[in-house]
């Protein structure tokens, strides 16, 4: 059994990264031990639910002493993968796809983007930050010589649905689409849908119905 | 009683730009109606769930004929704000908050940022695609003067914390966090967690059970 990737539900997982940067804020700080109700009244988690989603990953506080600060950053790094290289390619390299090329978080949280892929004639042959920019129809062959399982999804929304089977079909594992479409769910498939624009649809009716 | 912002459940909302972009779509080939069966075997999401969600924004539609593409697109656009302006401030215009603000896509789902704030002296009076960049002391009354109810906040995750802090003194009243700094729940500000970098960590989860 591979220990490495135990199953953990998916709304403990997107907690975890709240943990690591609560973590790594107290380890520059010199902090050596930190409770659960510590990070609790940081983050505003249930201590209880911190101790659980943690125990997923089998790290284990001390009654009166708390958790080890060292080997909590370890422990969730390892386990987040944000420490590992996860080769990706990014699809369509206009405003937003350019946005997350250049932006070096990623690849600090363990994404390394190794190829664009553009239809427009203008981007095919350019690079981004380093990052070259090839046509999409060489994606199939540029993909497997790249051995890149990570495709980004930039591209307008139009182009969405075409652009996601042709990432399928040239062996893609995991897609990360950042369009408004919703790419159906299939097996073998990995899908995460951020759509950070859903985002600001629920933040626009909020603060409408706050001015009433 | 302002019936623009209709109560609507949070999953809903997020659903509403995956009807939008479909819609749009439809409109583009020239379809004048689509039923929420239609709509269904694009998206994947259950026709009597589609049909609940639009009936929060009060559009319905006729029995054999279903919705009229271009009064669904009206309805959906005029609910989400996507073609209003709201204005927003950029905290931090490092790596992150730079390619947010030479997004374009940003302005195209109504998001108006109209100046970024940071602490580097390299970046303090530079601008960034016409948006300037501007002493983050000064945020209380350049605030005020721009008339942003919007806090974009992308600076390093060990300042989320003091960074909020001062965009809530400053009045600021809807927080879009993309830091992996989980900001707690106040009354009366509305605060939008996007930490893309956890959607990665579930990604990484996912690829890694895959493999076994």
């Amino acid at each position: 059994m591979d220990t490495r990737t135990p199953y953990v539900p998916e709304p403990a997982i997107r907690r975890l990264p709240w943990y690591l940067a609560c973590v790594q804020q107290l380890k520059c700080q010199g902090v050596e031990h930190v409770s659960s109700t510590a990070i609790s009244k940081q983050l505003n988690v249930d201590a209880s639910q911190i101790a659980k989603d943690l125990s997923y990953l089998n790290i284990k506080g001390k009654t009166r002493i708390g958790y080890e600060v060292a080997e909590l950053e370890k422990g969730l790094n390892d386990f987040l993968g944000f420490h590992l290289s996860h080769k990706a390619v990014m699809m369509g390299v206009g405003s937003l796809g350019r946005a997350l090329v250049t932006d070096s978080g990623l690849s600090r949280y363990g994404l390394n983007i190794v190829a664009g892929f553009d239809v427009s004639p203008r981007m095919i042959g350019t690079s981004i930050a380093g990052v070259p920019v090839y046509d999409i129809s060489e994606l199939s062959w540029r993909r497997e010589e790249l051995g890149a399982e990570i495709a980004v999804i930039a591209v307008p929304v139009e182009s969405a649905a075409k652009v996601t089977e042709m990432c399928i079909d040239a062996g893609i594992k995991a897609l990360w689409n950042f369009t408004p479409f919703h790419i159906k769910s299939r097996p073998g498939i990995i899908i995460e849908n951020t759509s950070i624009y859903a985002h600001l649809a629920v933040m626009y009716n909020r603060m409408g119905n706050q001015e009433k």
